[in-house]
């Protein structure tokens, strides 16, 4: 392969032409296929239809503790499932909220609750500061700076290399500005990229001085047990490290079940410290009087632990790991080498990251568009949708059947080397 | 039966130590009456145990139209669940939001909106204001009550006829002051009075100018569906009221199947008019991606549709008519004329109201505390649990056994009596 740039200006004209005839064949096809969430397909949801079962009229409806799930009460969950969670997380029982099915949910309730009421009882409410900023490692989850852009929530976007995000900036500018309030990470499997925050970075999140007392880590651990091989990416435990240096209170834990069982239908949880969740339990007493514990029960009766949890999600790895195969295969097979896009080949989680030249990606993603492969819109990686080097896209390979897949990249790629020519020429 | 006022001094100090007598009876027994909340039996439960097989392994998770319930989407419910809502709440299928499984938490979080955002995108955010204050119908629901103190919204009780609300108050008081955002309302069996709202009251509603263009009918319709006898109370339809006067935009209703089907796994939905569900669904699209609609559509499945739920809730009925009949039964028996309680006989809902003496209330719940029964704390049915005549006391029938509430009722009328007599000495 010779690399785009060292063509001959008329070779790629004449590349242009066979290209295009290409992408003109896959139009006529008239396809549509929908890349754009990280949603689980249907052959991985079949993998949970027994946990339907699990809770059964024939069934107790209790837990252990012989506490009725079907009436109201147990804020925080069921014992159980917050003893799952606690093993999921490596934290302790005690330092778990369970919830509903939607850990977005809990992150949004719990920015309103900082925006509203503050982040602790000693604190002022962001909502009534003159100017609250959060920082956003990129590329980064969109619904993550949906909510801040909802808030008013000034984004800095901060860079992520292969150890996680700049770390350097991210010091220098917490220590000085009481105005920062928070970061959003997505520490393991990071979407989109799937890095895994290094040992180093985690270890100096938990160590950083902050000016704003209430500074506020939330680690989204979306993809905590979403491994696609057998060598795994291994996250340091934030909470225990934060805890050598005093500084638990500012970590605030995320995930869910909604990509291990079912995504409308799974459990969210929260971890963080005893005072956290003292402050949190007594807000949400006054929201509600507790979440589905009859799902809950279902969970535990059904995952029962993290290895009934791991051995699961290896079912899930098999369905999954020749869709991401495909991805990179084709990736490397039409693109390497060629200097017009560099991607990721995450060990895990939902995504694989694409950089295509500068300047490029809008048109990227619109020519796919044209020829019915819908990707998550250019920008959306990136704070209040703007990737300023327009460059990243976000391929999410687990929705699509293995074939819909093939053709989708197929397309991909013939956009990418056309509007890499026309950036060049 | 003669009144108490009425018995001689010395009289009434015999009767008080006969009475001390039976109470101390009692108090030996080492009773443990649990009669604080109005949460179903496990009797009720029970009944809907089958709704459990209605989405299983073998079953389709997918609505008529094809949407499979197990993955992310449908923000805003099946379109099943909305159907059911609508029949049930006498208002449009695209002016339902079904939910998650607590309708508390959905006023909540209505109530977190308005104060961020604003009631609507014209209007400001509450929060913002120098002072919101709300109308608090009372007796009234705690729960309610309690939101608006988290919020620091400042709560002005408004007293209740048979009738519902003083509607000249509240007319006078919404008229000239736009600091004044919204109601309470839990019109149908009222919790704790089980007063219905006349026809009267809620033209009214729909009718009454405000000076606040944002403010807003809370409507919560917990007990819509909830009659315990063949004469129900029939309560007028708020919203095509509303709509005649060009005033839908401020009424919100609210209910969920908690005590329908079960209170920790049901579905909460809520009802207003287009403009309000555009602008709410814009806000929820960033809280969450959707509620569980493997659970919606267990719940269409079971309850099939209104003439579905009316059978379904007979069977509540038959299980709930004895309870509330040993309540009142038993207040009759021991308390008729003599002239130091009233109480409520409803016609559904979850609760009795019982008014002692003036400064009463306290007394008798903390004697009956000592006896081993549990009531809702005095105060509990207002504002800033502040009622200011101590007579209010909230009793909750359904959740003990007959045999257990028939103790419990003849302990309270002890109290009550001695407690009276003291009063009265």
């Amino acid at each position: 392969m010779i690399k785009y740039s060292e063509i001959d200006k008329n070779d790629l004209l004449e590349l242009k032409k066979i290209l295009y005839s290409k992408y003109n064949d896959f139009k006529v096809a008239n396809l549509k296929l929908d890349m754009t969430r990280g949603k689980p397909s249907s052959e991985q949801l079949d993998l949970s239809m027994d946990m339907l079962e699990c809770v059964s009229s024939s069934d107790s409806s209790k837990t252990e503790a012989n506490f009725d799930c079907r009436n109201y009460g147990l804020l925080d969950g069921t014992p159980e499932i917050k003893a799952m969670f606690a093993e999921m997380l490596e934290v302790e029982q005690n330092e778990v909220i369970a919830g509903g099915n939607s850990s977005l949910n809990m992150m949004y309730d719990m920015i309103a609750r900082c925006f509203i009421f503050g982040a602790s009882s000693e604190s002022e409410p962001w909502g009534k500061l003159p100017e609250t900023k959060f920082l956003c490692p990129v590329p980064g989850y969109d619904r993550h700076f949906a909510i801040c852009e909802q808030f008013g929530i000034k984004m800095i976007p901060i860079e992520m290399d292969t150890e996680g995000p700049d770390m350097d900036t991210i010091e220098s500018l917490v220590k000085d500005d009481d105005s920062i309030k928070g970061i959003w990470c997505n520490p393991k499997y990071s979407n989109p990229n799937g890095i895994t925050y290094s040992d180093k970075v985690v270890d100096r999140f938990a160590a950083m001085q902050t000016k704003a007392s209430d500074f506020r880590i939330f680690w989204d651990n979306a993809y905590v047990v979403h491994d696609l091989y057998n060598t795994s990416d291994s996250l340091k435990n934030l909470m225990s490290e934060s805890k050598k240096h005093g500084t638990e209170d500012r970590v605030l834990i995320f995930a869910s079940t909604s990509k291990i069982t079912f995504p409308s239908a799974g459990v969210a949880a929260m971890a963080c410290s005893i005072k956290n969740v003292e402050y949190i339990k007594n807000i949400l007493s006054i929201q509600t009087i507790g979440s589905d514990k009859l799902n809950q029960l279902r969970h535990t009766k059904f995952l029962k632990n993290i290895n009934g949890i791991k051995s699961h999600m290896q079912k899930h790895a098999k369905i999954l790991k020749p869709k991401f195969a495909i991805v990179t295969d084709t990736l490397d097979a039409e693109l390497n080498n060629l200097g017009i896009a560099s991607w990721s080949r995450p060990n895990g989680g939902y995504f694989i990251s694409l950089d295509t030249l500068e300047g490029c990606a809008k048109a990227v993603i619109s020519m796919a568009k044209e020829a019915g492969v819908i990707i998550t819109p250019a920008g959306s990686t990136y704070p209040y949708k703007n990737d300023p080097s327009d460059r990243n896209i976000r391929i999410a390979p687990t929705f699509p059947t293995i074939e819909e897949l093939q053709k989708a990249i197929d397309i991909l790629c013939i956009c990418i080397k056309i509007v890499s020519i026309d950036k060049l020429l």
